[in-house]
């Protein structure tokens, strides 16, 4: 015999520090405020992560993306994750749009393995129930989590801001045969011809480079298409070789602008005429060239969201 | 206080119901016996497992693939190797060339799962301690397992096999956009050009069906290359819009035979010249078509045995 | 801070294709529909499973039983759990009536496992979170699960069901001294004299055979009772050598119609004068003898199911 | 690069304070000294126990039974169990002859659970790694573990020790429908007739009484036979229940002498003429009756430990 | 399609036979009966726990203490818990004010592990989903939990009394410099000095003795903090030393009252003027002392409690 | 039926990019040479881990320690781990003599948590099979891990440095009366007087300050001891503290050399005289104080890696 429960529990949006605009961004679109949390990091470097909410039986989101500095903002997820279970929330969602460790998702060679794997059961061990996803590198990476895992797309974000423009000389191109299944869904979205960039490796030490092109790029405007721009090297080297084939102009498009090293440089130098990106990761005021456009993933997310606790 | 262990454990090799020849020529490689089981199969349809080996202390390997009937055959793996773990095996390999539902590998719409990752944990929930895998649909199916899992290729065996006639006219070709990267590394390792059917679907209800080529092949001996060829239907279809596109004759090669449904009819009234497919499942006398060439994995798969043990 | 929670979640209650009027059945007295999901079988036995409900924190049912096809009906139910784990059912209750590998619960010699609880871990890596079973062959399986299990019994059915018959001269027969504990239950509901029949093994290669009797079967009505008919070749010899011992006249019943290889057809031919039988699994029309009843389990299913979510 | 491994390890034997005499014999059988160890009870009944043996990377045996104080002995025995995993132990064999809460095996009624499933569980997480147990109550019982669980029986012993009678006139007897089961090895080894006591329950609130027997025991020597005698009241009502249905003399035997509560004296005021048991148990001095044979498990329990190690 | 869910489910609060009184006076000031079950503990030892309320999907709580029988009570508390969990209760928290081997926390010496680590492990395997506890030998302890654990403190209460005092002359002591830790709460609470009675140990046989004090106790009323009163013969011999160094009077006080051994006939002996504890455990009538005084933590469980279904 | 294996197994000891130095002594002391693995950052901040060994049923070790950058460097520890277990090796150890987040070992207040807890369970989860651990914060932090956890003691050392000194005025001062176990084995192991520093808060907002001092310092060497000097705030000003109460002069020890912030420039500018510390952790040139004796651990960690593989 016993008393009668209640009240309905409310939800909490919790960010880190990796994205607070994009989290913010998110709670203002499920009309909720951010959850108080608080992160010091001391002088040796430690984390203290502090959650100022009553999270008991409640559903909880944290909102985390593979933003510099890297490691330490993977760990600020863990031990939010870790806290929120620690105080008996009902439910844990890792709302993760650019995964760490993403591009590791094969054993290239002996001796090395699938660090994103690896990741997810760590995610996993912090008491993350379940995880959003965004554009993975290999669709096939959902399967590397034991926990409901669901993968969401800004694809049709990234190709209905192409529609606002005129398409009518248009090539879909990949960088790499590797990464032609990206270019897929484009091309049945937006009904364009597709080309791509023939790459090999003359021998081991060598960098794989542009040999030749399977397609029609001559005289069209050329949309580079990848999952992510990280250091930039493959995508303005394939502009510069598609200039040199004849094409008209030069367009990258990417879901993850990781932005990492000398990109920015080489991009401001680079053929490639449009730039257009989600803001899947932060892009401080310095990275943010001219012919850069960024979508806003925040209602994909917000959308995902809230069929958690509809 | 207490006695000394003196004995070196033997190894033994199992092999279930799903590819005994195999299993057979492996253990031929290894010079050792097949290790015996027997499995009877009951009115009832239960399966009656018994290992006649002391696997106590040992190296155990299960060998298995994701043969007809498919999923009798899977319960028979999950039972040795649950057989093996109750009698004390000290290791357990499953050595799987084709694996169960391999291309249930991405959740292509809401309401479906990974099945291949739901297999994998069944496979560990069976006590497999590690997997021998052969051409996964997408490498990134390795992180499906939480157990070391080993990738193994036929791609070189392959390679090996077309370099033994004259392909000066050749191009490699992808049936799919989606498959490309299962062509990038012939075009390196055989240094030929490569051509992709670019293939759209024109609503949901339709199947997508080829509306175009990117890359040249008129004229020239078009090999159309897969991971596995299933019901053939697409590799027929394509075989035909090659030669509507001018190729001079088509080739097909692929790691993993499945040949189900009415494949064999489909291929031997197809345009198709010459099949060139791996042992990794078994293929019938009458499905042994005359322009058909099996070559044969043991030893791909007795190499990386006899590192578990050297 | 954040949003309340409003609605209260459906009940979902899925059925495979092992038993679907056992669902139908069982849905009807809760009043609810059929939960939407499909199934189909390609050519290479790949099975697709598709849930089409929103199962997103609901409490959700799947309803199967060991029925034949035997392995691709256990994989359909393993499927399907993992696809409302993956969905984020708030609990998934696997309801089997008749459990895979039943018989299979004790190492019998050396070399073999205890298939029945292989078949329980499986189930609870699919992702179901507790079970509903019926009359197992003996109620230690109960404890093969780590998640909650329960038994529920059709014994009351079958035991009203023989009340309507005069039974002043009926005696309670076990086949085999190992089944005289499914004897118990029912000596006591129906308050009647029991006997056993005493089977030997002569040597080991040879099949048990019928020694004697152990009580008063002459001139009596004759009821065998066992968990399950499967082969009916026990069944069918204990009638024979019932009769040989002077019993009146036999009749045979059990909770689970497994009617396996000849079964019907041994039945059809023997002693036997009445059957009576649960609907635990389907029975095709062409098994339907003249002399059996099926008694329907479908309340006993769904009161058990109705607490879940009372 | 590194350093060759050269030492064999030792095999230690460690012995709780539940059985050391049987623990001793084993020792002795194997060839072995005890491993040494130490357990201290302080005032606050917590106990401290000591491993005095290096175990690293060694196969290692726990001999353990449920005797009384049994939550006590439990207790060490877990202790003992994670003090070989904590030092690093390659294997931990629990050696469990009288396994706790053997008869709690099935869920009776509502609000009662299988406690020795939760043994099991609890055995596990302690770190044993493999457990050997002897005649349990349910074979069934074995499925409760996840580790290998491997049933020794000392039905053998049992009945070797009755073939060295006159048993002309002998018939098994099974105090209760429910363990006829445990009858049939006997009745199969020895070639005896056999009997049940038919005992009913007239309503729930009374104990079950004898009502009948099944079988012919006029003038014979009744052998009653179960697993165990515990508080000896079932096997006395039973001895007394044959002897007013005219058997000649009656005899018990079972493997587990639990002689609980009033056993001893039950016994000894009892019509049984001959009590005949194993050592799965401790017998104090003052309850060995005179009447009473006691045969050792210990070469059973040696030989299945040495093949763990040979 | 379903039905929906409409009734909230009431809270259960169980007591397992450790400390009844506690649980009831912590369900009266939460408004609730005491959740029905039944202990019955056989002539063999084995318990029969019954849990008479219907728990599926319920919060429900366990309160048990580590008091006389140990291991008895603790596999009660075992066995309550997974009973709820095989029952199907949504959430299960075992309520232990006093923690079994809660001075087991620490690897003293090579051979002996931290038995309370191995009890935490038991009671989660036990199906326990969350812990109360309270003070605890070292906060660390909490970290032995992987399940959310809470730490609670009696030190206001016990400080609040004390306050109830002319304290004007006293300083806290620790009778063990290990044990300082926990008199600075108490420091900082009611601002007093301290002192710290300083053990040698002069070689590995001997027991520790008082050789010094650091800090000022002559002429003071000196106050004895601990967390627990085990045998009490460190309290004894530290209020006779303090005596001997000048303290004007010797007060002692702790959470736990373990008063185990001889504990009461030493402190009845002693130099200790008053003792003040909580009721962490079961003090029976005998053991209490006149100058005892026992402050409840039932207010103090029962806020925490009804935190986890507010 | 099968081969005999022959070969032993090497030992790999393998150092991460966090204390190489500390590496390559301890396999000097082990006589093999460090295994062959490396590290590259890339752009994005990825690492790529390589392990050029055959580590197939070998033991490994992995050497890391939580030096800057702090998370980069556990990142590394928990590819390495993975890596190794990816790769089949038998047992892997991690060798950790300043752990990771040390001293967040217990919940100080609601809102957050343990998380050298949680880096334990990622430790585990990366695959780890057993640790080696250097002076915890507190001993009861050994708990926190499931796999085997050793903890070494660098306490020996530093003591046995201490006696190459005259110590007939010294006195072992704690900072801090939570830190007085630490003083506790150095006072036995020495044979010295202690002094405690009464800290204490005003009020919840301000810093604790030193408010006086239990045990006589006046005229004496003080040598304070804690486990480890990080920002040096505390040590600097409890040495502070002791001159102004009559010190003679105040030396510093401790096992773990953080020297975070601005550590160096307080210790320069410090009272203290001496600094004596161990190379738990890598000491930069730059910190290099002229008054600061480092003693090498690495004999520590090879004996007790040596007892691995002995």
């Amino acid at each position: 015999m016993g008393g009668e429960k209640q009240s309905m529990k409310p939800i909490h949006v919790f960010s880190g520090s990796s994205h607070p605009e994009l989290a913010r961004e998110v709670c203002g679109l499920l009309g909720v405020g951010c959850a108080k949390s608080s992160t010091i990091s001391f002088s040796n470097e430690n984390l203290l992560v502090h959650v100022e909410e009553d999270v008991r039986g409640c559903d909880t989101f944290v909102i985390g993306t593979a933003s510099s500095p890297l490691h330490t903002n993977m760990m600020e997820i863990f031990i939010l994750c870790d806290t929120l279970r620690a105080y008996g929330a009902r439910t844990i969602t890792a709302v993760i749009p650019y995964f760490p460790y993403i591009r590791s998702d094969k054993q290239d060679r002996a001796g090395v393995v699938v660090v994103a794997r690896l990741v997810a059961s760590l995610l996993e061990t912090s008491g993350a129930t379940s995880v959003l996803l965004l554009d993975l590198h290999a669709p096939q990476e959902q399967g590397f989590f034991r926990i409901p895992a669901h993968v969401l797309t800004a694809r049709h974000l990234l190709a209905d801001h192409l529609r606002t423009f005129d398409l009518s000389d248009a090539v879909l191109v990949s960088p790499d045969a590797g990464e032609v299944k990206d270019l897929e869904p484009f091309t049945e979205m937006l009904n364009l011809p597709m080309a791509v960039i023939d790459k090999r490796r003359v021998d081991d030490t060598e960098t794989p480079h542009s040999r030749g092109i399977v397609g029609d790029v001559e005289g069209r405007t050329a949309i580079l298409i990848d999952d992510e721009i990280a250091s930039a090297g493959t995508m303005c080297a394939s502009a510069e070789f598609l200039m040199s084939r004849g094409a008209r102009r030069v367009w990258a498009m990417c879901t993850h602008p990781v932005f990492s090293g000398n990109a920015i440089e080489r991009l401001r130098r680079s053929a490639i005429e449009k730039i257009i990106v989600s803001n899947s990761l932060p892009i401080s005021e310095s990275k943010r060239l001219d012919n850069l456009t960024v979508l806003s993933v925040a209602p994909i997310l917000a959308d995902a969201m809230r069929h958690f606790w509809g």
